[in-house]
């Protein structure tokens, strides 16, 4: 097995945004990439040269491809694991390891692990029988319910509100009969996120605790640090992170969603083994950039900091809307903002697909707020409603 | 001609650590950028995927390339003024134009033009014969004197101290009996440098005043603000950045070298129309860093603030020493200074070259300037010795 060093090339599966925003980390510190794309103008493809297009779920594709890089990490969680377990078994190195990422991959194992290991999660039954579902609905206070398809979810795709037995069976029937995972809603206040990048070594960074505020299912805006969160609260929310990150031996960032309670419980919401949405305002926010941490965990070296660099950042997604070409937005968001932070991915806009993020910083967090959505839903549509109709 | 705009491809002639250094900036924009590089395994060519090797000084290599691209603009000023007079010819937009970069490709026209329009210069004169050199050197006080190759000279390189007659006449002799440009030895009290990027629009971004500290002819630290200039000396100098930008028809961007006299007054040392050495701070230290502000300007765009982001931000650049593999300093240097920024470019290492760069940004000047020196010197040399010998 090969051990990693700064020198080594770190092969990325999957080209998404993710991927393509650890390139300028590695472009800084010198170290090199290696991608297995989907496909040639993919948005790391696009910035990456050194990449194959070939598809991840080939494991003739995917195993000849590992043998470029030293150490292999993921834009998202889709790898088969028994595909994971194949290049574990050719000695290529993988970070987060097999053993880990599936906790990303897998609710049903993830809720099992965690809720074995004492961690705060919701109420939660796996089954694929109606009557079941609506047993455990009158146990929660009663419907509705949330069932989400244990793997391949992701911005709340596989994720649905059941209101009653019969769409409840409807949702069962949906997924092809298999058991899906079913939890109670939660009455959250808010939805809030850590995130850490955790070393092989077990070095810990952990980043200040952010507000995340979701659309339909996706995640919109993050505000970092989290408004009018107290002190402790903070700490223990950062603590359950890296207590994960140990427990599950994740390697790389690891970003763990929350729900807030209104008697200040914390609950697991999702897991996710990889850069995170809820991390992008680190670019611009933060002294070292998830990405570059996530790169550093995966080679072994010392964590930068994770210390804000302002007293706000707010990140707002831009969405894909009414304007096929982003960059027609830079004549107005750039004369009108002069200190925001732009970040297109390079992708095919399509209605709502993420395809680019703003960040501003500063100390007046209403304001930095309305100067973000504003940049985001002009990119989007080519003016500001103010509303969330044309989205 | 083409009306460039931010859907263009932007062409950069040279494929150096400046090139290199657009990237992550245009990645992050969604800009594209092509390359004429040198070699294949160039500091920019390693990272930007279309680019075509060749020698820029093939005219048809050149013309052929300036196809790809909507905008050319210049990791150097090497380029002969008469092949960017026929790519001009071919409606290839050059950002900076050749009328402007005249000016950064030779000093003697560079004086001349700006002493004619009343800047502070050095006294000068250009002459081929060493009894002339003599004369000058009488005037302003006696031997020794600096003389210049007018063309091709950067980082010390083609500038020489002379004591006598002699030695002014074996300079001519060695550049082949060409005129020199012969100028004073100004009795600075310490050198400074103003940054601004300037739009074809005429749009002007100035950068805080910097201090930057030489050492064998080469920048070797950049404390940014200069410590100790009175804010209108600060003043006077962005102004002379501004004026000269304008006076030339400048775009992208202008680093203007300066002299500080002990009687306060500011000498224009040397231009350059490109991003800078003494600009390398703006990455970490200011909110739009020198490289992006290049590609807004080139592109036309409404430029990015050049306030920084923190009271003090010192760069020191990595030279190269007795370690050939730069990435081995990661272990000590990541765990020593979390906080630091860390540059590599790619470059195999030869002593004395620059092949990277450290920031360090904070409150306490003297802390982060010891920081950023050890850093720098752990990778030249994997130890500290604290002196410069090992240089």
């Amino acid at each position: 097995v090969k051990v990693p060093s700064a020198a080594s090339t770190v092969g990325v599966v999957g080209a998404g945004q993710l991927a393509r925003m650890m390139q300028p980390a590695a472009i800084e510190l010198g170290l090199t990439l290696t991608l297995l794309a989907e496909s040639a103008d993919a948005p790391a493809a696009q910035v990456i040269p050194d990449h194959l297009v070939g598809d991840y779920r080939d494991l003739d594709v995917l195993r000849g491809w590992a043998g470029r890089a030293d150490v292999v990490t993921f834009d998202h969680e889709h790898v088969p694991p028994e595909h994971l377990a194949a290049l574990a078994a050719a000695d290529v190195v993988c970070r987060p390891g097999p053993a880990a990422l599936v906790y990303a991959q897998d609710k049903e194992r993830m809720r099992d692990r965690l809720s074995a290991a004492g961690f705060p999660c919701p109420h939660y039954v796996v089954t694929s029988e109606p009557a079941v579902v609506s047993a455990f609905a009158e146990q929660v206070g009663g419907y509705p319910v949330v069932v989400k398809a244990p793997r391949g979810g992701y911005d709340g795709k596989g994720v649905w509100y059941v209101a009653d037995e019969d769409e409840a069976g409807a949702a069962i029937t949906r997924t092809g009969g298999r058991a899906l995972l079913v939890e109670q809603v939660v009455p959250f206040i808010r939805e809030l996120a850590a995130l850490v990048a955790r070393s092989p070594s077990g070095q810990v960074a952990v980043y200040p605790v952010v507000e995340t505020i979701q659309r339909d299912g996706v995640c919109d805006e993050v505000i970092a640090p989290a408004p009018g969160l107290p002190a402790d609260r903070a700490v223990a929310a950062q603590r359950l992170a890296m207590e994960i990150a140990g427990e599950l031996d994740a390697t790389g960032i690891l970003a763990v969603e929350l729900f807030e309670l209104p008697d200040g419980r914390l609950l697991v919401n999702e897991l996710a083994m990889r850069p995170h949405n809820t991390g992008h305002w680190t670019i611009d926010g933060a002294v070292t950039s998830q990405f570059e941490n996530h790169l550093r965990a995966v080679l072994d070296l010392p964590l930068g900091s994770p210390a804000p660099r302002a007293r706000w950042s707010v990140m707002v997604n831009v969405l894909g809307g009414a304007i096929p070409t982003l960059t027609d937005g830079y004549p107005h968001v750039f004369a009108r903002e002069p200190r925001l932070r732009v970040h297109l991915y390079g992708k095919t806009v399509r209605p709502g697909r993420k395809v680019g993020h703003v960040t501003a910083y500063g100390d007046d967090l209403g304001d930095l707020r309305s100067r973000a959505r504003h940049a985001a839903r002009w990119f989007s549509d080519g003016c500001d409603d103010g509303g969330e109709g044309s989205r």
